[in-house]
């Protein structure tokens, strides 16, 4: 019917595959847990889901996860961790926590896959299996009916396969009056900032190789691009040093449950949650005031520019089996692979991470970065910067 | 000139106290503290300030206060406490935090006094003192340049001698584009809705006798009265048993200067401070959310009313003197006088304290309330409910 060009509603016949956190009606809502397995069906649909159905999605399934989206890798002692569709033979993680979206879409089973970023969940899957995620700002999209990780920082992205593919979704998921299709600016001229701080730091040679590629196309396809400071970014670590508001606010959804069951959670994900524990209601404060300053300061440095550009992720997807059994490295490689994408948790900014690999290399994503509320400006630059890599 | 009906801008002339938690450009804020005494002058007034400003408003003083606002006694070690003009003789309480501003006004100093209220520092003032006080909706005007107790809870309050006075101001300070006056509804059929739970507990005497009195005007000038329950209050102790989101965010604020300077707090103040560091994270958010709860319970319960009603303060003023040495009957007092007022904070609403006493009488406050963000109905119901009560 869409080839004839009927379309009677904007995701007619779509298939779109949703993350295992959000409520479905009559179905149980485990967030890639055991713990809630016996929890009582969902009454109604989460406010997302309600919004696709009246779009006329259908919802092919529910997709596996992070337990409870805590952490970045994908890994899921539960329920099985899938594998990178890019490698199977290697057996690479997907990305988390939003694996199974990325997975569902990469493998052509869904062509849009809901999922949550609290500190990269989306975008980080998404580049590591070579498939667009969008992480809108934490405030565009109602949160009701989704089993929360951070209460501040939470949002709900979209993975598919193209800008127009999220943007037309996000606005559906936003409740956008109208589904305008975007204006991509014109590439001669565009002004982008490209952080040299941080954000480049121990890329993997291949990351390094495929952003600088990018921006050699995008440069000369027109754009203007400026490396630019951003020095306040390396007191990150700092700020978050006993887990931040996602380990505070984690532990105040789970503390009593936790307490109880403490056995039945990956205990990575559990020793996560317990950091939460330890930080004062001040700390917590201190680190919205840090958190204010650094988005008064990332205004400033962001405001020359029609977007920032960093890589999505600093390293290929790693591969599952030595991240099963080393707790070490599991740690480390959270960290690392989560550093870039957290940013914008953090800024309360939204992004958009296409795929700047060539065909057959390992699964790279370009994060394009704006400011909270620039949902709308920042989607229509990344397809004008698709279009350009993609010629 | 505004007897010959010249009135060059709406507060061209008027005299108005500024509580000393408020930058005045070029004076030091010392938030009726001696721990700020040494700091650097402000270089800009506060928003509410400037506001006042631009509107003509003659600023003739910074007024005494409750050190850093936190307590609704009014007592102040450091600069001392003024007695309340009701009756100086016995050298009563004034209330406070806001306390010199409602001295003020009751001593016809000025003609309004702005103050912050973050459980009641406004309206409670303003009840013992015999005039009338407003505390909007937190969000309505910005904090801007001004002392923070709890970045939660703080508003931004005036204390006059009319509903019109503090509404006129209210809108100056609210950045309101047109300063349109109230439309007072008409009596007849006005639905008052009196809560019976937790807010009559304990009243004094003539508490009690002077807030009846005023009901039974109120009915018969034609207002429909409807006790109602809300016992969902009663849970207020217990949810701030450890001080609340006050305290949490006062031990933010101040945690880097108390730890070096404890000796120079007022040693009341500095216990209520110091109880925040003992609340966690999570503890915090559970407040929050029980605070959610509760707010959308009062939607619920106050849905049917043009507004709510109650005493701003369960008793008369009481003296200084057994205050000031009485650790424990200092502890009660607070909790006692600060019952009903700071309800209106924690449910995130707007209140406007009115005299309801008999001339000659000790100063009665009848509070009316609404809901968050309804300001502007609330004072069109107070000018209404002022006029029948001064009848």
């Amino acid at each position: 019917m869409r080839a004839s060009g009927i379309v009677p509603s904007p995701l007619a016949g779509i298939p779109v595959s949703i993350k295992d956190c959000f409520d479905i009606e009559g179905e149980t809502t485990r967030a890639g847990s055991i713990v809630l397995g016996d929890a009582a069906p969902a009454k109604t649909d989460a406010i997302a889901v309600r919004r696709l159905r009246k779009a006329g999605a259908i919802i092919v399934g529910r997709t596996n996860m992070v337990e409870f989206a805590y952490s970045v890798l994908g890994l899921n002692p539960h329920y099985g961790t899938p594998k990178n569709p890019w490698d199977r033979g290697t057996g690479r993680i997907p990305g988390g926590s939003s694996s199974g979206a990325a997975v569902s879409v990469a493998d052509e089973m869904a062509a849009i896959g809901i999922g949550t970023d609290t500190g990269g969940s989306v975008r980080i899957p998404a580049a590591l299996c070579g498939v667009t995620g969008f992480k809108p700002t934490a405030s565009r999209i109602p949160t009701g009916g989704t089993f929360p990780l951070s209460r501040t920082l939470d949002s709900i992205g979209s993975i598919g396969s193209s800008v127009a593919c999220c943007a037309l979704v996000d606005s559906i998921l936003a409740g956008d009056v109208t589904l305008a299709p975007l204006k991509p600016p014109p590439l001669t001229g565009l002004r982008l900032g490209v952080v040299q701080d941080y954000v480049l730091d121990a890329l993997d040679d291949q990351v390094a190789a495929s952003f600088d590629a990018a921006l050699i196309k995008l440069s000369k396809a027109g754009a203007s691009l400026t490396g630019i400071r951003f020095t306040a970014l390396q007191s990150l670590p700092e700020i978050n040093r006993y887990g931040g508001l996602v380990a505070a606010d984690a532990y105040a959804t789970h503390r009593d449950v936790i307490e109880r069951r403490k056995d039945d959670y990956d205990p990575r994900v559990a020793s996560r949650i317990m950091r939460g524990a330890e930080i004062s209601a001040a700390d917590y404060e201190e680190i919205l005031r840090q958190r204010s300053a650094m988005i008064m300061e990332s205004t400033r440095i962001a405001a020359p520019y029609d977007a920032l550009l960093m890589p999505t992720v600093a390293t290929l997807a790693p591969a599952i089996t030595a991240l099963n059994v080393d707790d070490e490295l599991y740690a480390r490689s959270n960290i690392a692979i989560g550093r870039n994408a957290r940013i914008v948790n953090f800024l309360d900014g939204c992004a958009i991470s296409i795929p700047c690999h060539d065909p057959g290399e390992g699964p790279v994503g370009l994060m394009i970065v704006r400011q909270g509320g620039e949902d709308r400006s920042l989607l229509a630059v990344g397809l004008a910067l698709e279009t350009a890599l993609r010629q």
